[in-house]
């Protein structure tokens, strides 16, 4: 199979599997917007469309007729060259187009791209455009995950979704890796796909560090929780503390009290908090704050990297006590293109490894992911290190 | 036909209205709330069936089971002695239940109803109680209209709805009908159905007044925007001012300008502004703006009801500068009904008449209804006085 | 003793009397605006010389300089027909012009005025707007006193201001005073001074009523308190009792529990709350609620007028449940001055009487007070009707 | 002069000088907090002092008596563990204590002080708290000046300060300064007083880099903004993007348009902007922007210490493409003094240099300031690399 096809095979690969992601929803499901970080989830399957029809088609392919005007405006994220858009806060106002229209968007586009592609000659910064779109969405499937588990877990009926993206126990006995100071290489190679984020390998120097090889649990993060670590502000940033206080936050997200019983919403429905599980859903606030408790920190993004392939990781990804700046010699693209990345570089937090709600073949360890301290609806977890 | 009937008869002509005014929705219609004013056309259909629910069968019917414990909670809407509640602003969140179980519970508790009225020996103050139930669909079948107008004009593709609910010629000579100080009967006579805010027969005593006899058309209020009646602070309230400031209002909603021509949302389709139809979608900070610079007044809402019945009414509400205050000798019900009207006495401004979106037999001279001062969606309008 | 020297004494009491208010205050205190509707000292006493120099002064007497270009606009209220002006949530950020320059500011235009008097030929409409810059003045010293207990009320030291503006014991036999239905006259005769709001006599029908001879107390109040009355949703309106969730309101204010026992602030410092006084400090919310608890009502300013001489008033402004809306045959005067009451007249109630912060000579029957239904550092209080 | 000596005379100093930068204000200056990170002047006398007392005297020195118990409340800061606090927005309300007690509380605590250091038998920890005391005034004596500013540059009139802390004009030339990848030693070695933050040498590895010898001026940033920099988003982080859009900003903070020139406030009172000074009073987006501009980049901080005896620096604080995080190895103290600056360790940037307003002594290539991104009323500037 040469290289095109395989692209093919993955593209088509991809745009189901955004579509299978979103089988168990009812139609209302797809509309609301709960909080403005939420995306409705018929918002991110004609996103995800929308970039192939904007970056790939209309400046690549003279055949291509755009399926309708109004798309380009109502599907625009963040591109201000790409023009106007809705103006994310009231994504969930858009009842309209129905589901069922953006549906046959998504089949429209991916014909025309399959057309496409068969043609002869294409060039390989259109390939590198494609399969930029192709990484495009797997990050929406991600973020629909997250969106849909806020949709429904904001229910006040807990509705069951599936046994999709469930946790597995962690093993029991913690170990801390040792690695020892000196010059480490950082980054991407660029011979395999890398987001302009994490590319150009470079060099940073660490110090002594032990890395834990578990994540930490949910039997462990309640026994900070006995101990008093939500009332105890030394342990806490604080921004962190001012956070927990304005939103009266005293527990995990998703994580609901009952009779001195402690549950969590999953896809699975309501269930009481099972000890084994690593404890999920944190902000960086509560991981750090943790991790003090411990008398221990949290791992920085290198030492992460370096320590990646003698980890398991991927069922949370995990918070660095890193911020998600630019590497050295760090270069925007030009266009539209070039706000892919870049433009979010200040006041985030690096997060690294991968969860279950990433798709297959979509993680790396050098890998960056990265949100605001205060986020709490995607899939993270702790590591420690010392 | 006996009263039994006749009753039962409205009821079903009722339910069967308010499921005819959402027909031309698509099930993500159903779902947003696009302001905190508006509720979803979803939360409509159930909350009128919960009316029913919890206030006739519940309370009276022993072999009524009710269709599902989570509903109640749902679709309560402010009646804090009828337990906890969904937040208002958070009603746009639920997608559960879908469209479909709503409209089955519909069915389940209409039936139930007429079930229940066939019954032997339904006392009068059940009778009561179904009657108000009857009149509260009713008017949340004005509040469908309103909001399912604030759902699909805020859709940037302005989707079409169709030709209910649409607007007559106003006649263009305006003729002022003259009055005579002295004592008036105001309120209604609870021979018939009345709301408690308006029953209850009492006298006022009117100064010489005169009331036009046509409302406000679209064609004058051009002319007060065009001699820069939003600009100009003097004919306006502080609040009023404030108010067009802060939310950059130059026009009714709805109106939108494009190459120096103004158009408008309507139920169908987004249209030039016709001349001759009346303005529609003020504000009371507007409609007192355009009297003023007209060197006129708004009615009281006394004046306006001595008047009625030499008055065209029912195209659009007609704000009054009257106070949405109790009348002399007012009581609320005990329980729960109580909470009807009374408690929400307080900076709210009486409209008088009806509009197109009324039902048919819902309006009377008598009927009182209020909104904040600031408020557009609505179906309103002018009329003047002197 | 003639009119204008008449005038001139009044005058000069008045600006006296400003400065006299503000004696016991430390050069601080002047400066901090603690919440939007609390102005500085410092404000009220240039405002209120701004008035003079801007309404008297500039426009009728060409010998006058004006004391500095930048006062017209540091010291504007909310004139819009007299230019720009510093928005009000701003005004303690001005820590100048230094209270000394304030002062001094004073004193020429209080010498300007009399100089000015003094020449011959004053027409009477000069005379007119020099009696409303004395009537404005009171106003202003009334709020002075309203503003200076909130800023010295919200110090965390509770300091004294000193024996004035302190209220008397209550007579504790309450009577209510019966009065017939019938047609009454409303409104001041013109032949003295009134304001644009109250002038106009007209006709008011009123049916039977009877009101207390008495206001209600701290002990009455406190009955309320501990019968749980700011728990119990059905005595307050549905926006009062948002209030008062919203702010956590559970007593007047100025009131602290400590070990059980009630406290509030005075301006005799930190006191035990005394049962035989007045209640004050109330919201029109909280004194609705306590008359709905009572099985009472509150009066109208119309039952209030028409019962005024049959009254001990005087201790404290009376929360009416009349909107403070125009009476009939209201005009605006033309120009800056028509800004004075007009455009205030939607949202807010009327309050009858005066209190021990009102200048001597500066009530009267008709007076109609208007504050918003959730103003709380007025000095109010709650008299019963039924 | 022995090492107590020494630090009695850098106290009594230090503690002088704090006087010395008040000296031009009038009363009223030291009570307003026209933004929530502004302190009143008062404020920080009182603060700086109370440092002193909680954390030196009232725990070592048996013979001490407390100025006044209500002080204690009045001007903790954010030391949690030192109990409670007023609410950092509400400084400005406080118009009690009077300025003239705040002195007196100062000479009262400062000779209490030289006093106790009379003693025999100092501890090395006693004398370190005196020493962070010192720096944690001095650090005061910064924010006054940037406070005071910010209070009398939005004053409508621009007062004048006087001629202290004024800028100058930057060499004309600019040499990019070229340094080697490598290893380097990063942070303060401790033999002399440094914050926790800066403590600890470690290594860093670095990158080829070259850092400019000289500020950006006004004039270059003219340019900038001439050539549309504020209008085109592609030069701007996406936050800094949206911060410049709801905050309307178009220039540099005290910078004001008149007749197409650019004028600014300055402690010398409102000037036409001179071309050849540093350009000052930016956020960390529009230093970042500018250096986009120029194609450029901002330096890292340890870029800037590895570069720092190579440049002149001390004019302004120079914004940095690093976050303030923990060095490897940090280590809160325990108590409240290790509230000192661990706490703020997350989404704020560092700047490293001083400014005109730093105080003499208090500077050296190892500090590390931080600031959030958006902040603007301190003395900031830009420093460009590559």
């Amino acid at each position: 199979m040469n290289k095109i096809e395989a692209l093919k095979n993955l593209l088509l690969k991809t745009r189901k599997a955004t579509e299978e992601i979103c089988a168990p929803l009812e139609v209302e499901d797809y509309v609301p917007q709960p909080m403005e970080d939420v995306s409705p989830p018929k918002w991110h399957l004609a996103h995800s469309t929308w970039f192939f029809e904007q970056f790939v088609l209309v400046p690549n392919d003279p055949d291509y007729r755009i399926f309708s005007p109004d798309f380009a405006y109502l599907f625009n994220s963040y591109y201000n060259n790409a023009g106007d858009r809705v103006l994310r806060p009231n994504r969930g106002l858009m009842s309209r187009p129905p589901v069922r229209e953006v549906i046959a968007y998504r089949q429209y586009v991916t014909e025309a791209l399959l057309k496409f592609m068969d043609k002869s000659d294409l060039s390989s910064e259109i390939l590198a455009v494609i399969t930029l779109g192709v990484n495009h969405e797997q990050q929406h499937q991600e973020l629909l995950v997250y969106d849909i588990k806020y949709i429904l877990g904001n229910q006040p009926t807990f509705p069951i979704y599936g046994d999709s993206f469930s946790l597995q126990k962690e093993k029991m006995e913690r170990t801390f890796i040792q690695f020892k100071e000196g010059i480490y290489a950082i980054g991407a190679s660029e011979d395999d796909f890398c987001f302009d984020n994490e590319c150009g390998q470079h060099k940073v120097f660490l110090h002594d560090f032990q890395i834990a090889d578990t994540l930490v649990t949910n039997g462990e993060y309640m026994e900070f929780m006995a101990a008093g670590g939500y009332g105890d502000f030394n342990l806490w940033l604080a921004e962190g503390w001012d956070y927990i206080l304005k939103e009266k936050i005293q527990a995990p997200f998703y994580w609901h009290q009952q009779d001195e019983k402690w549950f969590q919403y999953t896809f699975q429905g309501f269930r009481e908090v099972e000890k084994e599980l690593p404890v999920a859903h944190l902000s960086f606030y509560e991981a750090l704050a943790f991790a003090t408790w411990k008398g221990m920190r949290l791992p920085t993004e290198f030492e992460w990297e370096v320590a990646a392939d003698r980890l398991n990781w991927g069922q949370l990804w995990e918070w660095t006590y890193s911020a998600y700046h630019p590497y050295p010699g760090f270069k925007k693209a030009p266009g539209a293109l070039g706000e892919y990345n870049g433009k979010f570089m200040i006041n985030q937090n690096v997060l690294r490894g991968a969860s279950v709600a990433t798709p297959k073949g979509h993680s790396r360890k050098t890998y960056r992911n990265f949100f605001p301290a205060s986020s709490r609806w995607l899939f993270s977890g702790i590591r420690l290190a010392k």
